[in-house]
């Protein structure tokens, strides 16, 4: 995840703490009949997804694989999300520094907290990636672990995408999430590996990916275990323990799943190592990026990305023939429907019960 | 892992390069018709996994749990390895020294290394915890991660230990295979939660305790991403991102499960924080203590263990009435049979095919 481009655009800030924990929760029903990748167009990509499958799950194929070294590693932002404006996460921690402002009179005059404040989020782009980290730990430590899940499941039960008006968590590309489901269906086990943080990520995506928490392998902040009320906690620290990002994802892969996948999804150059480790294994080996192309139902960013996150990946991709999906061409379906057709029947996931560390406004 | 206990004993050093990749695989056929645990005698602690797992499995159960949040976690050395005369992974730190002396001459004066290749093991034990850290990185790094499993499976494909004449991957305890393969028979996701080196326990126990790589969180070496030949790979660094040991084992379970266990198996202090973390969430929960108190069929040092590593665990575990077994009394067997019927026959699973850093004798 960029965080950095978080100063990128001026950004709506919703936020109230809601009591209800309403998460919508798209797609994860089982698919048609028949095509089991029914929002993707019939075209190149779609093709070279399902023969991949074929080759790795047919018995008597040459290129068989066992379910058990069937890995699939996706990142998140950009290839499972939408990541423009920004991030998920980046949305998340620009409204939970509004959220704290009361707390911090100081940070009224502090940057960059000032500039997040104030709506200026070019003051924020002049500061440095340590101010970054310092908005990170703001809004993501002195806690424990249950309340900031807590904190996320809030955020995300209210927060709207100003664009859409739609859930952050409604901001996911169901081809994606088709494909997640038929690989699963194939023996495959599917792990998110994405820059972002591990424990952001976990308050919300098993309800959307059907992605399991051990499954989700994310940066890391470090944790001090504590007691409380003789009760052991968990407290994120305002420090880092690993960037899973870049050169750090395959190091990620290989302190969590301790095996190399044998598929990659990716979309940018923070993805590049991730591909190029799971295709240099030996046998039938599958990569796949996907261009943000469509500006008019998503973003147009691959071609005019004024931080160049695309080029580098999109130019080795070509180099070595992996598989390239043009949104606007291959993908029937950007977002799965909204509001969802149960959505508000339903309660997240393992909702935490744990004390909320904030005050009511 | 007591890495400082390999300074407890005198270790007959075995080691010689075999080609062969043979491991014995013992116990993972199916449990005889009947009783899944049959390597345990009738008594409380049977009767009380035996009830634990029925009510949290049965559907009209006060206290089911859905099957994906059935996460159970096993200690290895203690609970799932014999640890004596010293842990599995510091024979082969051991055997490492005297591997790559050849390469290092300066090792024949210099501490700690010396102590180790003149077998005087006090003299290690006078060293400090800086010294052991040195054994550590100068037998677990400074190679690919492709090549550090290579080597460790060749080790155990030769060395034995002394007491037994076993392979180290058979000195592991067969009711505790059966209980990890009953939990999984229910639903259960079963991990390893080691103090160990996380590199080191994936090299061989899927084969074994059929727990794949994935769901083994142990102690992490830093990593470092580099590319040789054109090929990147996982560089093993002299420095350590996690010990998973005590207060290290709630935050290991955090970093890679991301859920709380619901049942947790230990046999040291080392194993306190995770036991305690396991049994403070809400629902049903489990915790076992193993007790070493057999002396004839495998050693007796939960009463007289002059480094005190069962003392507090163990007044904890009455205090909470926690399941203590004792493997004289519980266990029918200590070993599952050797050699195996067919170990001769089969090749260890994954088994790489990187280079070896060793040069041949």
């Amino acid at each position: 995840m960029a965080l950095r481009s978080l100063v990128s655009v001026q950004l709506f800030v919703q936020l109230s703490v809601a009591g209800a924990m309403l998460l919508a929760r798209p797609g994860l029903a089982a698919a048609p009949t028949g095509d089991p990748l029914p929002s993707w167009r019939d075209g190149q990509a779609k093709k070279a997804i399902v023969t991949f499958v074929q080759r790795v799950t047919k018995k008597s194929s040459l290129d068989y694989v066992p379910p058990a070294e069937r890995i699939a590693t996706f990142d998140n932002d950009g290839t499972l999300s939408t990541e423009k404006p920004v991030p998920t996460e980046a949305a998340y921690t620009i409204a939970r520094v509004h959220q704290l402002a009361p707390q911090h009179p100081e940070w009224k005059t502090q940057q960059p907290f000032a500039s997040v404040l104030a709506g200026d989020l070019k003051g924020v782009m002049a500061s440095g990636e340590k101010e970054i980290a310092e908005l990170i730990f703001a809004t993501h430590s002195h806690m424990t672990t249950t309340e900031f899940t807590t904190t996320v499941r809030q955020w995300l039960a209210t927060a709207r995408d100003e664009r859409t008006g739609r859930p952050y968590s409604t901001l996911v590309y169901q081809p994606m999430i088709e494909l997640i489901a038929y690989l699963r269906q194939n023996g495959f086990k599917t792990f998110i590996v994405s820059g972002g943080g591990v424990e952001f990520l976990r308050a919300w995506v098993e309800g959307v990916f059907g992605v399991p928490p051990e499954q989700v392998v994310g940066s890391e902040g470090k944790l001090q275990l504590a007691e409380r009320d003789g009760q052991l906690v968990l407290i994120k620290q305002p420090g880092i323990q690993l960037v899973d990002d870049k050169q750090g994802k395959p190091i990620g892969i290989e302190n969590h799943i301790g095996r190399r996948p044998i598929a990659a999804f990716g979309n940018s150059n923070g993805d590049l190592q991730m591909l190029e480790w799971a295709t240099q294994g030996p046998g039938a080996r599958f990569a796949l990026l996907v261009h943000h192309d469509d500006g008019e139902r998503e973003y147009d960013y691959g071609r005019a990305d004024e931080e160049r996150t695309f080029d580098e990946v999109h130019r080795v991709a070509l180099a070595k023939k992996w598989t390239v999906v043009s949104m606007k061409r291959d993908w029937r379906t950007i977002y799965p429907p909204y509001p969802a057709p149960s959505a508000a029947s339903r309660t997240a996931p393992n909702a935490p019960s744990g004390r909320l560390p904030v005050p009511a406004p």
